[in-house]
């Protein structure tokens, strides 16, 4: 799957309601794939969305309000009584390990994969993953508790090659990669085409920043910008603004105000209150700010591909 | 209500699958409510069942795998976000409390409401709750880790006036109450009237027994006899009476065995093996031997009532 999907696992904030989970994405870029943040009952909300349990490889948890971590350990426990042998990333906030190794303890479950554990940095901007095609940043917001949002990015992407190229010279396979990576090509009479002439330019990099739990950060923009996707929470309506900044939320116009901010192509809100049962008019305040927003609803793919760069329903 | 409700939020073992929760019942008995085990998704399932949070002022915890207590904190810290004052009793293994400290604490949560945490005698029968109606037990299972029982039983109950007696004699209201104990009553000309003369026989007490997560326990008997309701976790079929063994579990043929041990009178299996998607072979496995046995089928409410002490599904 080589492009933006994004699975909304749970959209609710705080207390759970039958159809409204507690926070929990997950995110395929590259085909990488991340759990990001695991509110209680992830685990089924994953088995209802048909995402197997082996495509899990690295679990991101934003900070240590419940409704982001309920579902870790049972989460872990279930791979442990699935036999899972292979190691487990989790990124987020140092004081987690003890509460996983305090749980795990009085349940007497010694895990059968290896739990790697990254602390995440609080307080600033730090790189937490990184391979050749995808790189992962945490960066702090603004909420009572420590928080961190999170930036996945993909790397350069290759060029295309021209088809009328391929019929013009004789490239050899082994030189392909190069090519696509911008290098001319000497060919076998050791006259250089220019690179040109054999590729078209590469699609723009997808991206995607969550940001959640947080006040509108007035400096979002210093940590990053143009994101194809950005999702922001959106705890309340502009009605309720002085309750958003009593709790440290934002509120529908607050994102929307946030996705300009940042020049994001699509925003998705979410994290919802309970007092909100039709949704629509947290949708209608952000749209009228920005008009490419989506509710963050259950269920629901979204997909950005690298040719259009726009926001689809899968 | 004053009969014995059960309703069951959650029937499978250790792996939650969409439509099967891990362990949760919410009984009510002579209008006492007590929440038995709370696995992950027990407060989503209460809502689905229609029970409202301010019912429960009592949750029994049996052990500390996963699959029976994830779900507790997760209650608490909605419970508090719910402004609830009122204190809640939590009978549960001692190592729980630091397990619920710890988790609050990371998670910055400090209850609004006192927590009074009962620590649970793992090798004995033991009082655990008392009032004028009813009274409550622990008793010790056998499984890998220490992993409680418990009893529930009303009090004798109130013999009933008959309506013959109150035509024939003028007895003031406020005799009626140490008649219905049994007294004899002396009238206003100071004849004394024989209590059968004025009352029928009182309805025989109901009782709860609740076994989960065990190896069928020889002496089961020690601990209770002839309850109107056990509960039995059959984690197996027959055919794996081996992997019932190994993992401390029991099959649906023991649970009918210990059914007929104690003399029960009606049994209800549970805790099922994801391995089993069609229940129907380990219902007719008990019932080869406990003919009155019912599947513990989520979102049922099983009752009893004191006239017929007869299970009816609610």
């Amino acid at each position: 799957m080589d492009y933006l999907e994004l699975t909304v696992l749970g959209s609710n904030s705080a207390i759970p309601l039958v159809n409204r989970h507690p926070t929990s994405q997950f995110l395929t870029l590259a085909n990488r794939h991340f759990l990001i943040d695991c509110g209680e009952g992830t685990q089924v909300q994953l088995r209802k969305n048909n995402i197997g349990f082996g495509r899990i490889n690295h679990i991101l948890i934003s900070h240590l309000h419940g409704d982001h971590f309920f579902g870790l350990v049972p989460l872990l426990t279930s791979l442990h009584l699935l036999d899972r042998q292979r190691e487990m990333h989790i990124y987020a906030p140092a004081e987690l390990k003890k509460v996983i190794q305090t749980i795990l303890s009085a349940s007497a479950t010694w895990l059968k994969f290896p739990l790697n554990f990254h602390p995440l940095n609080m307080k600033e901007k730090e790189s937490i993953f990184e391979d050749e095609k995808i790189k992962v940043h945490s960066f702090p917001l603004q909420h009572k508790l420590d928080c961190c949002g999170f930036l996945f990015e993909e790397k350069a992407r290759p060029r295309h090659i021209k088809k009328s190229a391929l019929t013009q010279y004789n490239i050899p396979v082994s030189e392909l990669k190069k090519i696509k990576q911008g290098e001319d090509w000497i060919n076998e009479e050791g006259t250089r085409i220019a690179n040109e002439a054999l590729t078209d330019p590469a699609d723009e990099p997808l991206s995607y920043a969550y940001c959640t739990d947080t006040l509108p950060v007035e400096n979002l923009r210093d940590f990053f910008s143009n994101p194809s996707l950005l999702y922001h929470e959106a705890t309340f309506a502009e009605e309720h603004a002085s309750r958003a900044a009593e709790t440290t939320h934002s509120t529908a116009r607050q994102a929307a105000g946030m996705a300009l901010k940042v020049n994001a192509q699509n925003l998705i809100i979410g994290h919802f209150s309970v007092r909100y049962k039709d949704l629509t008019p947290l949708l209608e305040e952000a749209r009228e700010i920005f008009p490419t927003t989506e509710l963050a609803r259950e269920g629901h793919k979204f997909i950005i591909k690298h040719k259009k760069q726009e926001l689809e329903l899968g």
